[in-house]
């Protein structure tokens, strides 16, 4: 079949809307029509040529939302109808990572996957015969895009597409490093650094869970009432105290029980470990830093109890977890209307890239 | 009253065996006369003028078990006769450390204990009327010392001093590192860095609670039989293999669930983190670092999983811990009997730091 897709042809170019070539799912895979997508600073980062792992010509997008189409041989688990959430970490449960009670790291189809092809070792797109890559297993943008049935969350029929495709991404890494990785509780003082889409994300997740304290630190002063809409009860601008740190160390009486790094900044890194608190604090890096960087800290911070962790895809498991996300949007727990902060059609796709790189929207939104 | 102390008059110069002065308990205090101490790599580092919170004159010692002669008033929990092993970390179980379940960390008395003082901001040692400091709320390197009752561990009175003295610091260092820090599982496959006294409990604590695979490792390959000897099922000498986190990936089939640095090595500190298996593998520091060095690592080691802690005193609340622990040694589950390898009289405690120096002792014990 055919379908339309915006087609990354090289780094540093912009997308260009074109039809592409689709073959139909094969045994394990599901093909889906894609009613949504979000575009995130993952899918920037691939396309500006400083992902060590990126290749082209590829179809990216990996936050989206639609509708089964059609399933392949031995898909048990989904039928066409059924509406999905795409998932760039799929959950298997066979292998050994999703035994392990500890992680969310499904390896099922990792190498591959990596490699942007589907488990058989072959792309589904294609054009003028040349095949195209999948990206993060998804390829969301593309109006169709065929995945394996492990990479499919089936959510509930009456939930928008428009705003659920962002649980695919951003709205699970922030809520989910909260609720499944730190595993916050209630009356806790929590610190989240960098209040773009998953800053926010972290900041209701902590909300949700009944934190008592929630600090967000932006330099964008603009970033505070967006904060506080979200629960965030106290904001530090760091270009306005002398000491981060210390600052949020006078606010939490002694550190924060939990600290988030939401940008990719080492030494904001640094920073999040060094404002928790002495014997208990527990720092979680969830922004990607540039290749090579390192983090670095004395070993005391850690041997008077703080501990430093990461998370990717907020701990979640995608297809147990995220329908459950789904239930807390639909039942007002979680605000994602507020994070869409814009949409448009795939022929404007560049301008949401404009606007993330402008600063402008939290969140971008292309609906098919 | 007089008593018999090692006095460590300054950085770099032998303990002089002299006869101090010693004021009895004040309220809240218990005098304590102890029966065997351990020499500790801590009490070297000190006296070395290395550590940058030493003070002189002092009498040192932190690894004790003794009797209690006299208590001052106000103190409810010992009474003259009881067995005792004193605490450098103490257990208030009324600060908010006591009594928060992440932590071991006591701080009701941290800071006189860390300018050698007494809570009341006094020393209860003197020689020709001037103060001599305490040290780590302990200074067991006198025949008799006064503690706080909060430092002071009850134990049983059938359980002989010159081996539960080493309770009081490397045993419940090690054991306790596995058992209440990293809640290491039966099955678990665990990794320890350096196999000296802590590494050895490491080891000990690892099979008590059922690791299924527990691999040493050391430059000194004389440690492989005695690692063997207290549960270590492989042995890695890292000038016989060309790296080290290749080595334990090998073994561990993609890398350990816990490892464990004893040796206090920043560089070893990352080997320890990123030997660790993806998505689980947690890494504890132990061992402590020269003044300013910093450990280091790429934040994609923690984004996968990973994540890197540290422990001071096992993890253990004294009061409560070590009373257990010394349990397990006289039931036979831990093996303290091997790792007392010299013991001498106060006279000759100087010998016992150079044995340590010489890397021929794992512990030497003064018996008074």
């Amino acid at each position: 079949m055919k379908t339309r897709a915006a087609v990354a042809f090289g780094a540093g170019q912009p997308l260009e809307v074109v039809d592409v070539d689709l073959e139909g799912p094969r045994s394990g895979e599901v093909l889906v029509e894609m009613m949504a997508t979000g575009i995130c600073h993952t899918d920037a980062f691939t396309l500006s040529g400083d992902d060590p792992e990126g290749a082209f010509p590829t179809i990216l997008g990996h936050e989206g939302a639609g509708i089964v189409r059609e399933v392949g041989a031995d898909v048990k688990s989904l039928r066409p109808g059924d509406h999905v959430i795409p998932l760039y970490t799929p959950e298997c449960r066979e292998c050994n990572f999703c035994l392990h009670p500890k992680t969310n790291l499904c390896q099922a189809i990792r190498e591959t996957q990596g490699k942007g092809v589907m488990p058989d070792g072959s792309s589904r797109f294609s054009l003028d015969g040349k095949p195209l890559l999948h990206y993060m297993g998804c390829s969301t943008f593309a109006n169709f895009s065929v995945l394996p049935e492990i990479a499919l969350a089936k959510v509930r029929e009456d939930a928008p597409f428009d705003k659920i495709c962002y649980i695919g991404c951003g709205v699970t890494t922030g809520v989910g490093a909260v609720v499944y990785s730190a595993k916050v509780e209630p009356g806790s003082t929590v610190v989240v650094f960098g209040l773009g889409g998953i800053g926010l994300n972290v900041i209701q997740g902590a909300r949700l869970v009944g934190a008592s304290k929630i600090i967000g630190i932006d330099l964008n002063p603009k970033r505070e009432s967006l904060g506080r809409k979200f629960g965030m009860t106290h904001f530090i601008n760091p270009n306005e105290v002398s000491n981060v740190v210390e600052a949020v160390t006078d606010l939490t009486r002694g550190g924060a029980d939990y600290s988030f790094e939401c940008i990719g900044n080492v030494k904001v890194m640094r920073q999040a470990l060094e404002c928790c608190h002495k014997g208990w604090g527990e720092c979680y890096i969830i922004g990607v830093a540039g290749a090579g960087q390192e983090i670095s800290t004395r070993p005391f911070q850690l041997v008077t109890g703080r501990s430093w962790h990461g998370v990717a895809f907020g701990g979640a498991r995608g297809r147990t977890d995220v329908p459950t996300i789904v239930d807390w949007y639909m039942d007002g727990k979680i605000n994602i209307d507020d994070l869409v902060t814009h949409t448009m059609p795939l022929a404007d796709i560049n301008k949401g890239f404009d606007l993330m790189h402008a600063g402008e929207s939290i969140r971008s939104v292309v609906i098919y």
